[in-house]
C-alpha cells in the first residue's frame, strides 16, 4: 500500500519534501537497545547533502526523537523520530504544476491522487525521505552490530568506473569500515578519483550520472529466512525497491548466474574448523529463501538522477498538449554516494525484522 | 514468513515434492469470475514436465478445486486447488541424507527446521511447487485479461545466446501471445534453437544452464501503485524471488541505467492520440514506484539447475567432515523455458492484488 | 478481509458445506512438533455432530494432511489438512434460493458475491467450517499442553441454565479435563441435565437456544502480549469472532465490571511461593493488553442456533417481495455444545501464534 | 504485535504519557478528502479532560499536522499528526517504581519490557494515548460523514444507571447528534444527572465506577465485510479492545442472545419501499461477519478508573515481597464519558477500512 514495511519489526515512513517535518514510526524493537546518538548523527551524515557534489540544500537531519526512547534506550514502546524541515513553507500555496518531469513520480502521482498529491520538491516521493529511513536503518545497525552482524557497502560502479572487488567468502569488514568513514563511499579511492570525474564531467554538461551498490552482510547463521515469498531476497528487494531511484537488484552471482554453468555456479561446501561453509560464493549468503551463513551479498542499480538542467520534451496533463521543462536550481549529478547508507538502512531494517521473526534476538 | 504473499488478493502456496498433494488457497478473488479450466491447463502445460529437454517425470499437474468455484465461477469464498502427487509414498521413511547438493536449499533448510523438513524431492523447496503458483496465476491472468492487460513473458537470454529483442513502447502482443504457444517460449526460433543446443550441450556434459526471462505487461493504466515499500517493483520483486531459482530482477533499463546519463535514461513524454506517453521507456513503466501507463518490463535472471550429474564437494551436516556426493537420476539441464510461465503467473497475482488494491477491478 | 488469521502463525480457512472438501492451511507451524492424531480425532470428535441434541449428519471429520507433516512431526513447512465432504454433490446445480433465511448470512453473502456464492448448506458460512478451525486448533493445543499451557472450555450458560462457577484465581485443571471427556461439556452435570432438557424442549417446538462458553486458560506466563490493538483481548476476540453465531465476548469481569467499583475490581498483588500474583482475578488475566501471569478468563455469547422449523417472514432479494420461509430437514437446536471445541481452537491458535511472536516457544 | 490497525487504511499510535509528543500516523487516506480542521477539534474536545469529572490535566490536544495534509486536504501521502505534550520532562530521568499500581498495565509491562518501558503516567499505555486514535477517528468520521454514514454513541450504563433506549431498527440520528454537543454524552438528561452523582459519590470515596457505551453506526449498506476472521464483528473488537479500559463488547443482542431462542432472535425481513430490512435487529447490523444495511449497534464494557485514592495491597517487583501502594494526585473517576468519542473513533477507523477493502469508497 504504502510507505511502511515489516513484520514483526515495522516501520513506517511519513513526510513531504517540503511539509512539516518528516519521519518514521519503528514498532517492534526490542526495549532496552541502546542507541548511541552519535554514532547516528554519523551514519545520517553520510546521507545528508552538502558536500561537494550533492544538493546544496542545507540538511542538518538532526532526528527529535518523539517517542520510545527513555535514557539512551529503546523503551519496547513505538518509536516516532522527526526531522523538521528548515524549509517548510507554512500557508504556503504552492503553485501547481502541470508539466511533469521526465522520470520523476510527478505524472504518476498526479493521476494515482488526482491531482491532491503535494507536489513541491516531489513531496512524499522526495529522496529526502530517505533520511527517515536512515534513522530507522541506523538504529537497526546499532543493534545488528551488538549481535556481531556488520552491514557495509560501497559504490561498485559509477558512470562505466568500477571500484575494488569484495572477497565474497571472506570479506573484509576492517575495509568496509573504512568505507564508511569516507567522504567518497569506494574501497579504492583511485577509482574514487575517476568516479568523482565523471560526476563533475555530468555536472558541467547539466546532466547526471547513474551506478551501482554492492552492500555485504557478515555474522548471520545459516537457517534464517523462509521458503518462497518469505524468502531473504524477496524481502530484501521489497525493501531496496523503496529507495525511489532504484531499477535492480541481484545476489550473488545474480545476472551473471544466467550466462554460468551449473558446474561453475554451484558453490561446493567444506568445513572450515567445523564450520560448514562454501568455497565460492555465487549464491550470495541465501539458497532457498535461507540463510547459509555465508556473508550475504547484493548488488543494486540506480539510474542516473532525473532532475538535469537540459531542456526536455514533457507535456501539460491537463490540457493533453506537448509542452518542454527545464529544470532550474542545481541538482546532485549522482545521488549513487548518498544511496550507499540508504542501501545499508534498508538492509539493517529487514535483516532485523527477519531475525525477531526467526528465532528473536539474542539478548 | 513463508509461503503466502498478497494483501488483498492473498495466495498460499502448500505442499512437498513428494507429500500426498501440492495446491494453493486464494484468498480474496471477486466473485463471478469465469474460470476456463481448458486455458488453465494449456497453462500449466506450459510449466509441466515431459518435454525433450525437462525432467521425464510425468507429471499431469491438473488442478482439482475443492473449494471457491461453482459452475465454472469463483464463489468469492477462498479458493483451494490441489494437485495430488503421483509418486506419493505413503508411510514411506526417506532416508535422510546428511550430505546437502550444492546450491540446493538441503543445508539452509536443516539448519532452520532441525532437520525435521521434509528432504525428498527438495520437499517444500521442491521446483515442483511453482505448480500451485501457475495455478494461481493462470486464473489471475484470465481474470486481467477480461479487462484487457496482459502479461507475457518469453526467454531472453539462455546460456549466452540472446532472442530477439521487443519494442519496449509498443510491445507487439501478436508475437507474445504466439510465444505462449510454442514448445519452446522465445520469439525468434532461430535463437530458441542455439538455445535448445547450448541445453543439449550442457546435458550431454552432465552440467546445467541459466538464462534470462524477460516479462511484459500491456494494458495496465496509469496511477497504480504507491511509493516507497508499497511500489509496484516492491510488490513484484518479492513475488518474483519467491521463485526459487530467481538470482535478480530489474525494470525497465534496470542495471544498465547505472551506465547512462539522465539525458539518456529521461524518457520524455508526448501526446499520442490525446493520450499521454513516453517516447522511449527505460522506466520500464513504473516511476516512483507507481505505474504510467507504459508497459511493464522487466528481467529476471535464473540461475542453472543446481542438481548436476558431475560429481561435487559437499560436507556430512552431521558429522561436520567434508564428502562428496553424486546427483543421480536423470535432471532438467535448464528450468528457464520452464520458468518462462512461473514468471507470468507471479506478475499475475501480484498485479490483480495491486489493483483491487488501488482501485478495484472494473467490472 | 477473509477467513485467514495470524501473524506469525497463520491460519486460512477453505470450503463450502456441500464442496469437495474442507480444510486448512497452517504457516508458521514450528518444525518437529509431534502431531499425536488419535489425540486431535478425540478433540474433532467434540466438535462433530452425530449426538443426540445435534444434527443428525454423519461427519467422521477424519483430517487428512496433504502436506507438513512427516513421521507424524511437522516439518516446518505449510500444512494443510483436509476434510472430504461426503455430500459433495458433483456436477451438482444447486436450484438458487431467493428467499434468505432469517439470522443466516444468506442475504448479506448475497448482496456481497452477487449471488455467485455457493448457498448450499450455507456455504461457506456453514458451521461446519468449524472444524478445520479445530483442526488447527487440536494441533496448538497439543504445541502448548507440552509447554504447560493448557485451554479448557465449558458451557457457562445454556438457555438461562448456569452451570458451575470456576475459581478464576486456581481453576482446577483436573475438572476441566473431565469436561473434556464428557458428552456434554458441564463441570456440573446436574445442571447439564437441565440444560439439555431446554435444548429438547426447544427441539420440540421446532426453536432453538443460545448460551455462553467459558474459557480458562492456565500455564500462560506474564509479560505475554501487546499495548493496544495487539492486545491479547484484540487478537482473541477477533478470532473468537470468527466463530459463526458468536454475538459477544469479555474478559474476566467482563461486562459486569461496567458495574463496579474500582476498589472493587481492582485485583490486588500479593507474593504467593515467590511469584507475583493477584487475590481476585476481574482482570481475567490481560492489563493492558498484555498477560499478568493469571489465569486467562472469558466469557463468549452465542446465539440460538437460527435455523429452526417454524415458519418465518422473509423476502424474495430478487423481486423484492414479502415472503415465507419454512427450514425443512432436521436441525441443531442448539450448537453451544458444539461450539465449546471451537472456542478452545480459537484460542489455541491465537495464544501460539503471540507467544511466537512474543519470545519464541521454549523448545 | 503493537499500536498499529488496520489493512488498507492502517493507523499507527506512538508516544507515552510524559514523552516529547503523542501522535499516529495514518495510511491509506484517500487523497483529496478535506479535513475540517474546527470539526476535529470539536471532536477531541469531547475526549479531552478538564470538565467537572476529569482528571484536572490541561490539555488542549490540538493535533498539528506533520505531513499528508495540504491546503486543508488530504494528499493521500501517510498523514502525521501530533500533539505535544506540555509536561514533558526533558532530560527527566523518573526514578523507577517497583509497586505496581493494580489493575494497570504497570506489572505485565515491567515483564514484557524487562523494566526499560517509560513508567511515568502509565507511559504508552495511558489513556492519554486515545488522543491519536480520535484525530485519526475523527479524520475517518468526516469521510464517512460525507458518504451517508454516520457514528453515534452514548452512555448506555454508568455504574447502575441506564440511559434512555435507541431504536436499533430506526435510530434517531439528531438524538445521537444532540448527545455529541452535550457535556455529558446521554441522550436522556434526567439519567445522565443521576449518572454524573454516581460519579461525584466514587470521587468522595476517592474511588471509581465503570459503565458500558452504545454505538450506532447508520448509513452503511449491506454487503460490506468478510467471513470468519474478517467478520466486521472481528475487526471492530480488535479495534475497540485497543481502547485501554474495555473488558468486553457484544453485537445486537450480544450477551441476551444466549438467553433468547432462536424464534425470538431471528430478525424476520420485509420490504419497506424496495428496500430489504429486518423488521427487529437483534443481529446488530451484522449477519455471517457482513453488513445486513440495518444499522451497526454494539456495546462495550469500561472497567472503573484503576487509579483510586484508597490504599491498596501490592508487591514490589523487584524484591518480590508485598506491599502497599496510594496512588497521589486527583484521578478522573470515571473515563466512560471521555471514552464515548474513543468509541466511535475506533469505529470509524475500523468501518472506513473496511470499505476502501471492499468496494472502495464512493467519490
Amino acid at each position: 500500500m504504502s510507505s511502511e514495511i515489516g513484520k514483526i519489526l515495522k516501520i513506517n515512513i511519513f513526510g513531504e519534501s517540503h511539509g512539516k517535518a518528516i519521519g518514521v514510526v519503528i514498532n517492534g524493537l526490542p526495549a532496552g537497545e541502546t542507541i548511541d546518538e552519535d554514532e547516528l548523527h554519523r551514519f545520517m551524515a553520510r546521507r545528508a547533502g552538502g558536500k561537494t557534489f550533492s544538493t546544496p540544500r542545507k540538511e542538518e537531519d538532526k532526528p527529535v526523537f518523539l517517542s520510545g526512547v527513555l535514557n539512551g534506550k529503546t523503551t519496547g514502546a513505538p518509536l516516532c523520530a522527526i526531522i523538521e524541515n528548515k524549509n517548510f513553507r507554512p500557508g504556503d500555496y504552492k503553485e501547481f504544476s502541470a508539466t511533469p518531469r521526465p522520470s520523476h513520480a510527478d505524472y504518476p502521482a498526479f493521476v494515482k491522487y488526482n491531482g491532491f498529491n503535494d507536489q513541491s520538491g516531489g513531496g512524499h516521493f522526495s529522496g529526502r525521505l530517505t533520511a527517515p529511513l536512515c534513522i530507522a536503518g541506523g538504529i537497526c545497525m546499532q543493534i545488528l552490530e551488538r549481535r556481531g552482524i556488520k552491514i557495509g557497502a560501497h559504490i561498485s560502479v559509477l558512470a562505466n568506473v568500477g571500484d575494488a572487488d569484495i572477497d565474497p567468502c571472506n570479506p573484509d569488514q576492517t575495509m568496509l569500515d573504512a568505507v564508511k568513514a569516507k567522504a567518497f563511499p569506494v574501497i579504492d579511492d583511485m577509482a574514487g578519483e575517476e568516479m568523482q570525474k565523471k560526476i563533475l564531467d555530468a555536472m558541467s554538461n547539466n546532466d547526471s550520472v547513474g551506478g551501482t551498490v554492492e552492500c555485504v552482510v557478515t555474522g548471520i547463521k545459516a537457517g534464517i529466512g523462509a521458503p518462497m515469498f518469505g524468502s531473504v531476497e524477496s524481502r530484501l528487494s521489497a525493501a531496496i525497491f523503496g529507495i525511489g531511484a532504484v531499477r535492480g537488484i541481484d545476489f550473488g552471482a545474480g545476472f551473471t548466474a544466467a550466462y554460468m554453468k551449473g558446474s561453475e555456479h554451484n558453490d561446493p561446501y567444506y568445513i572450515d574448523n567445523g564450520e560448514i561453509k562454501t568455497r565460492t560464493n555465487y549464491h550470495g549468503g541465501v539458497i532457498g529463501g535461507i540463510t547459509s551463513g555465508m556473508p550475504i551479498i547484493f548488488q543494486t542499480a540506480f539510474k542516473p538522477t532525473p532532475s538535469i538542467g537540459i531542456e526536455q520534451d514533457t507535456v501539460d496533463m491537463i490540457n493533453k498538449t506537448d509542452a518542454k521543462i527545464t529544470i532550474g536550481g542545481r541538482h546532485d549529478p549522482c545521488i549513487v554516494p548518498r544511496a550507499v547508507p540508504c542501501v545499508e538502512a534498508a538492509t539493517a531494517v529487514t535483516l532485523l525484522d527477519i531475525l525477531l521473526e526467526n528465532d528473536g534476538l539474542e539478548k
